[in-house]
């Protein structure tokens, strides 16, 4: 990993200060329930990476007031016409927002509010700050040919539900339809 | 402002979500408590510019839950011995952390314990990100010949307490002792 880390970012200082370092990788066999093509998915190796993220937690977990932060790296790809994407969740505290931005790469940053009613997205490319507010579940696409990073920023009480998504999925899935990024109602 | 708001980060779809967008200029003339050398300070022209920073506030002030964000740009430059730097400030609601992520240039993040017994620096360069703990006075100094820009992500209700600073200032001060930033005790 220590080379993906290198270009943008690093975190030898949070290291230092006596956080600890979290490395987490995701590959086909992890994401059972997110892709809608199921077909497409038993067909791919399951110890194939789709997505890795690094974060540091320089305070303990549900800390009032502080701060985590990762790197998401996810790899191109697609299941069927589906892109490559993370699993997606809610905070826990449901009003805990999250910050992104883009360092590589091209995506798509996916939306959708509580009641399920709205799903949306947002373009992510090198630059590009996304604000994730609280009460919006979010997954990230990646839609590029090469490795999509971001840097995230969220509270270290939000917690994570990601069972939620699990269950029900977003209300519309990002596929690709004539060489474009497109979102559709699920089947 | 736009053209070096252009290489890294944009704030263009935060605008687009209806978020207000807040730029600050401080000017030689607006820092008149902070720099120890007086007569350097009074020899130099009060509308030079010293720092700036951008700042998108995608919710009001003091929600609970969300996050701002702000890009901070420090001209370099020197008052006496003691680099041009950020006024410095506690967060009102004191266990409010927040990160920074150093975009271009050299400088010091300057740090300092409620009860200002201790005054520590981390070095900055491009890529570095660093953790400001709750409870923890900050300021950064530009230590570089050329432009520090910096990143940072706070909590949307932390606030700003500017005036334990500006009364009593840190407890150490950042100086070139041989061309060296170094950390002194205030004379």
């Amino acid at each position: 990993m220590s080379s993906i880390l290198a270009p943008k970012l690093h975190f030898r200082r949070l290291e230092l200060q006596g956080g600890s370092l979290d490395r987490i990788s995701r590959r086909v066999g992890d994401l059972d329930d997110i892709f809608h093509d199921q077909r497409a998915y038993a067909a791919l190796p399951k110890d194939k990476l789709v997505y890795e993220v690094v974060s540091s937690f320089p305070v303990p977990d549900g800390t009032e007031g502080g701060l985590f932060i990762g790197i998401t790296y996810i790899y191109p790809g697609k299941v069927g016409d589906e892109y490559f994407m993370t699993k997606g969740h809610f905070h826990k505290i449901r009003n805990r927002a999250e910050v992104y931005v883009c360092m590589e790469g091209e995506g798509m940053l996916i939306l959708m509010n509580e009641d399920r009613t709205r799903t949306w997205a947002e373009k992510m490319e090198p630059g590009s700050v996304h604000y994730i507010n609280g009460f919006t579940a979010h997954r990230t696409a990646n839609t590029g040919s090469g490795m999509l990073s971001f840097g995230a920023c969220w509270p270290s009480d939000a917690g994570h539900d990601y069972d939620t998504i699990s269950e029900h999925g977003f209300s519309k899935i990002l596929v690709e339809r004539g060489g474009v990024p497109t979102l559709v109602d699920r089947a």
